[in-house]
């Protein structure tokens, strides 16, 4: 269960709760924070809805917390929301000398403005080790993210094993051990979800494909130097033959089957065009794309807008096809497939299903605009491409930057711009120095998909991000320091082999023996999860919310044709009977579905379906 | 012993010997040097003089390996040489899918181009745990560099825990737990001595300084604005009070006494002038320094110039009275002492003693030869500024640079320049980021502070430094990936708690139960390290050298007066007792003082005074 095992690791993290002990006497953090914090001991987390499984786009992360001495809460509508709560609660605690908790009295109204707050890995130009990718992902959790964008294959190495296919990887990967199996791939998809993070792979094509040449040239596109073909130079996937898509279709089958999420990325970034204008089957291709079958193929042409013009067809071409082929399997999975794709596909004026993503690395929000205009939802990441390292301060211009930013003169619609990603590619990135490049610099990328548009200020930005940094640092995590000279008194665990190491599919039990007397509680509305059988779909609350809108128009309706042409405020108020049902309706629609309600429900004592408690002695 | 914990080490080194197995169907190095190879189950380390206890700036690293079917051996004249030659023959040998180890004929005679191959590290902008300074110890004999210099503290934090004044570090350092502690500083400084590495510390004056006036603000200088002190804005120390003096004395004598090598850094780098220039005390100091001690003080002069020209008077006073008193100290040491002091002190022409080194941190070689001008030995940094990072493959430029680079049409003098050191300094260097961001691209340096000048060849340096990068990893040192896509087996263990931490003194025990079958066997010429008396003084070497040359001048000159004025080679040939008497010579020189000597031995089997013998049984 997914809020059993966040517990289970939230003990863990209560451990290296910030503020360390207050009779250390140079603390870094002391303010009135601390001095005018209550003892805690139990927290209740309340879940609405605790029948999402997986966590998707649509995932509810908005939470309420609630500190008062009368009690301690975390509301939240879905599990996603819980953990999120649960992440703040953590961040709010601090141990004190005694080994008790301390919280300062918070209410915390919470939520996203952005739904997709990615992250991308590369684990082609260097092999990333499972328990790296915990890590990476256990920073996402601390840091709220929720996509994995696993940038899985590309021309250096193809990691990933396929049962279908296995020699792509028996051929196309650095070492016969450098590889995912499929336990793998469900193993960090289980520790993802057990965190609210999606896994989203990508399968770059037609380009980034030299490692499947290596086990598959037949799929390759022939470069040639004029009549010639040039004996070992390859191009991108061949777009003229029958066989690469119902290869293709093979792979993506196995794919969408081991990937759950309803997203795959497929690439379609800097293919090289240059190759397949050299090739006589991709013009022959183009020229009946042209509608001209017959026409003559000139292998001679050095025209360079060849390129940019014309072979652009056989990228439309190939897109489509793929993308159709990806819908058809899609057909036999409960959530479909839903494409995001690099920004070239917009560049080349491909039109690819309106659901799909593009996602900007170049430009800037002309291109998001344009994105949008073709009628795609848009991701944002030129500004974030963090493996291009530079010596000095440097994450305000991370901070800075905006997926929706209408400083210059545009008016992005943002509720196209779904969210945004942070790249980590990996020429200059392996398992040594991954987590310490990444963190805590994706850090102020979290913060600017989470938090308010106007949240923007650079110093307490930076106070944040220390302290949040030494709190990584306390919780296993060997993230740098960005910021200049400072202090930290926590150190990365898994460097001295503290940590346990012993997880599989997301489930890793830290010892813990030192926080006594606190416990979370935990109340979900319904079944538990055992017996949830997803009975209440996930357009619910809107299909309700609409039923109340209705019912409440027609209270309305009704009063003003009771009140005539009188001043309505007046005869509503007098007219009792239908007030009163516009008021109830009102009350009900805020207790049924927000956490009104359920405080209501608190304050009377009435809801009282404990599913489990976890006291410290549940916890080995 | 140092040679008896080396090879302890070398057995751990050994378990992961480049090449793995050769059943690596992908085996990235695989070439002739494994198929050609023999197994090896024994080296025999013969060392002719034994009586050197602590590296020092002549300790003498040169060393033979020499491997033949008859038999492996390791000579060398002191133990620092039969270290290095233990790391060079770790490197050639691997292991095989039999777990024998394997090594493929060589002879090698080597020795390092420069004496003074540095690497600065800075516990002042962030603390570095101590297993951390370890960590940098074992990268640095791995990569032969033989000097740590320690910039311990500066205006950030003063972690040097002195027994003196135990307030510098209580108000100094960032945290009472992050402070060098004397115990502290002898265990690295005897890890490194079993690593033939000096430790040079860095105690920087009279700038850099802020941290010490948190505890002591008597001798900081009081800054001025016009006629009125300004409330806490203190700068360098004092130059005008004796007090400063005293005070510096005291704690110099302390750290000369905890700090056993020759030399010391004393600094003197970007000393706020501007500061002293404003406080009527130090204008007071410098016209008696210009000979007018009743001249009024101007306390309004802004005039720029005063900076660059004149306050520069009062530097050198403080330097030199420092000096001064420092070689006072260091009469009371066996190997007196000597400074190090960065190039400022030459930009501002201050006149030290002859045996004072400048480190070139900010200039070419224009500065290089200035300083050789001046009668200074230097070293040379200003290329290797680690803590600058950029993207991309950047070694290469660390590696062309070289600190005695006459291509610019100067001509330095190669034996005034001692060497030089990669520097890494800690704005954004901690704990966490310290290995992966200072190797192996601290390799290109050691590399080029070791080898001949005309080893330059980028392509093999390239394969070389990816190899060794490997290795290190495999050695559990967690180093970062510096020259895009690849691929190691290895990963750095103490990430995963592999590596035994209990490391006291120098002495790690490491488990080892894989190789078997593999012994090294010690001789040392005369009595055991315990009886060793330091009989035989370092300068013996030169000193018989020179007795040597003058019987053989003598000899020839006998045989010219013997031969009067006919044809000498003839004559020395007919007059045979005068001739072998020569021959005799040449050859006991050789035999005694070089390693063929040991060979020649060897060959006859009488010299067999062994020490030890080290067999896989004898390693816990």
């Amino acid at each position: 269960m997914i809020i059993e095992d966040t517990i289970t690791e939230m003990y863990n993290n209560l451990q290296h709760a910030q503020g360390t002990f207050l009779d250390d006497f140079k603390l870094k953090y002391e303010d009135d924070t601390y001095q005018k914090a209550q003892p805690i001991n139990v927290v209740n987390i309340k879940i609405r809805r605790p029948c999402s499984k997986f966590p998707s786009e649509g995932m509810d992360e908005s939470y309420d917390v609630f500190v008062k001495k009368t009690g301690s809460y975390i509301w939240a509508n879905e599990v996603w929301g819980a953990l999120r709560g649960l992440e703040t609660f953590s961040q709010l605690v601090f141990r004190g000398p005694d080994d008790v908790l301390y919280i300062k009295d918070s209410v915390i109204n919470d939520y996203p403005r952005f739904p997709h707050r990615g992250l991308l890995i590369d684990s082609s130009r260097h092999f990333i080790f499972k328990e790296v990718i915990y890590d990476v992902l256990e920073g996402m959790a601390q840091n709220k993210m929720n996509v994995l964008h696993w940038h899985i294959v590309d021309d250096q190495s193809f990691p990933y094993q396929s049962k279908i296919y296995p020699d792509l990887s028996e051929k196309g990967a650095y070492h016969p051990s450098f590889v995912y199996s499929h336990e793998d791939i469900a193993d960090i998809i289980e520790y993802a979800r057990m965190r609210g993070v999606r896994i989203m792979p990508e399968f770059d094509t037609p380009g980034h494909t030299y490692s499947w040449g290596l086990s598959h040239p037949e799929i390759m596109t022939q470069c040639y130097q004029g009549a010639h073909p040039v004996n070992g130079y390859v191009g991108p996937l061949d777009p003229s033959k029958n066989h690469t898509y119902s290869f293709l279709k093979n792979l993506f089958r196995e794919i969408l089957h081991v990937f759950q999420d309803q997203y795959i990325h497929l690439g379609g970034d800097e293919v090289p065009m240059t190759c397949w204008s050299s090739n006589p089957d991709v013009l022959k291709l183009l020229n009946t794309l042209n509608g001209k079958p017959d026409a003559p193929i000139n292998l001679q042409n050095n025209d360079p807008y060849m390129y940019s013009y014309d072979i652009r067809k056989v990228l439309e071409f190939y897109e489509k096809r793929l993308t159709r082929d990806l819908k058809d399997l899609g057909k036999a999975r409960k959530n479909d497939v839903r494409f995001v794709m690099w920004q070239e596909i917009m560049n080349n004026n491909v039109q690819l299903p309106n659901d799909t993503i593009i996602q900007i690395w170049q430009g800037d929000m002309g291109d998001v605009q344009r994105a949008i205009d073709m009628g795609y939802n848009t991701l944002y990441s030129t500004c974030w491409y963090l493996d291009l390292i530079e010596y000095g301060t440097k994450w305000p211009k991370y901070y800075n930057c905006d997926p929706a930013d209408n400083t210059m003169g545009y008016q992005i619609d943002e509720k196209k711009v779904l969210g945004g990603e942070a790249c980590l590619w990996a020429e200059y990135i392996d398992n040594e120095n991954l987590m310490t490049t990444l963190w805590p610099r994706a850090s102020a990328v979290a913060e600017r998909l989470w938090s308010s548009k106007d949240v923007r200020d650079l110093d307490s930005a930076g106070k944040r991000l220390s302290e949040h940094r030494c709190r990584m640092l306390g919780r296993g995590l060997s993230v740098a320091h960005i910021s200049g000279p400072d202090y930290c008194l926590r150190r990365g665990h898994r460097r001295d082999g503290e940590r346990s190491t012993n997880c599989t599919g997301g489930r890793c039990h830290h010892v813990q023996n030192v926080i006594e007397k606190f416990n979370f509680k935990v109340q979900q509305r319904g079944h538990s999860l055992a017996d949830c059988n997803q009975l209440i779909p996930q357009g619910t609350p809107s299909v309700v919310s609409a039923v109340v809108v209705f019912l409440v128009l027609i209270a309305v309706f009704i009063s003003l044709r009771v009140s005539g042409s009188r001043i309505v405020q007046i005869k509503i108020c007098r007219n009792k009977t239908i007030f009163i049902a516009f008021v109830t309706l009102i009350a009900i629609y805020f207790m049924c579905y927000t956490s009104l309600w359920m405080q209501v429900q608190e304050f009377r004592g009435s809801f009282e379906k404990r599913i489990k408690s976890y006291g410290s002695e549940k916890i080995s």
